[in-house]
């Protein structure tokens, strides 16, 4: 039996735990039932634009179970790359505020002016503009390196696809000329080894579940972690299928881990 | 004496009339003095964010003399294309509010969704939001192909060099796949062309006035028109003097023609 085999399951949540504000059909079941056969769960997400707090209270919200310390998103994945890599460093932020209540949880300095940043973190921002955006530009060219959390160029968003962090990054680069030092998001290594690190479990007996080839099976791949592709989200069966990343299952949602 | 073998003179306007809101010393008794021997003038601007009406208060507010019809912005000269080679189609426009006033003015049609719009104008946003950004991905998403006023990087905004349509266009072409399909500004010859119709004069009597290499000096070269370079905007001496672009002439300001 599958879950025999499996003690930590990594998981997305876009598209696979929730689209927009709903929860997906059978997901909060599924997660009450794996916690009750005393599995360990952590929430795996190239969203940086919100802060843990704001992610486990709409978890909350849709009657599912979450710990702030079981969710990790790639602001705060960010956030702990900042702290090792560039300690005292001071950041000019370009994104949603949770991006900023997530550094300032973890302590990272923010500057008071681009000018005087050294790094750029870029990540989605729903309420951009302009003047934010020229803010960033002056950052960069007065020498900040840019960090961004993850770089798709779309995401679901509630009244259809939308444009993403991968539009304002090329409008930096492209105005710049400075290319973007580190990128955080799945499918990275920084990813799969916060999840790990988390799980406190050798990959061998985890389970990434998501909706994503390119981010989510395709850092199963990477770190030697067995996939689930589930369909509820962006990828259809035909496209899952063809794939030459490989998903060790295909499932419709998350709801038919139970049947395994 | 070089003011007898010219008839028309083609000024650029940011960093060769004025900087900001402010004149630059000698272009106003300048341009009376030109005007006094009975040469013709046009502006000839990649500015597509404002409309003829709202330049020619700005100049006038300055105490120089303009009619509107002696205005070409990127915004006009788009107008004009769209006219001619996309009659009858629906546009979708990213854009400070001048553009939606310069291309209503030429009777350009306007896409109501941006599902329906069949090109998307881009020209410099100030006060640009997420959600508008946002529109102008799904125009393109949804078929519009692409047209921009111009495609610089930057320009030298009112509290230093900011950034310009370059970054806007990078982020709607690196999210949609899509190429730009024109791009209007000089050193185009949409805008050489426009600029010597409405004179009605040859190149080989008109002389093209500009800050920048690139646009200006590069434009009078492509065109056959003599071209002088100033120094009271974007370009040094020493780039002017070094750079393969040759200017005819090279003057500290707009104020040297007089000496001529």
């Amino acid at each position: 039996m599958l879950l025999d085999t499996i003690d930590g399951f990594i998981i997305d949540l876009d598209g696979t735990v929730y689209r927009g504000a709903t929860a997906i059909e059978g997901a909060r079941e599924t997660l009450s039932y794996i916690r009750s056969r005393g599995k360990k769960v952590v929430f795996l997400t190239n969203r940086g634009n919100y802060s843990r707090r704001m992610c486990r209270e709409k978890l909350n919200a849709m009657g599912i179970q979450a710990a702030e310390d079981e969710i990790i998103l790639t602001s705060t994945v960010t956030a702990d790359y900042l702290r090792n890599a560039a300690p005292a460093s001071k950041c000019w932020l370009l994104g949603d505020e949770g991006l900023r209540e997530e550094l300032s949880a973890h302590g990272i300095g923010l500057a008071t002016t681009p000018e005087e940043a050294e790094w750029l973190v870029i990540t989605l921002h729903e309420k951009l503009t302009y003047a934010e955006l020229n803010s960033a530009f002056r950052a960069v060219r007065n020498g900040a390196r840019i960090i961004a959390t993850n770089e798709d160029k779309t995401f679901p968003g509630d009244d259809g696809e939308s444009i993403d962090v991968g539009g304002l990054i090329s409008a930096i680069v492209s105005t710049t000329g400075q290319e973007v030092s580190v990128v955080i998001g799945k499918p990275s290594a920084y990813m799969s080894n916060a999840a790990l690190r988390s799980l406190d479990l050798p990959p061998e007996r985890c389970l990434v579940i998501g909706d994503s080839l390119n981010s989510d099976i395709r850092l199963g791949k990477q770190a030697g972690i067995r996939s689930a592709l589930v369909l509820s989200g962006s990828t259809t069966r035909a496209i899952g299928e063809a794939s030459e990343i490989k998903p060790d299952y295909i499932w419709e949602s998350i709801a038919d881990l139970q049947h395994f």
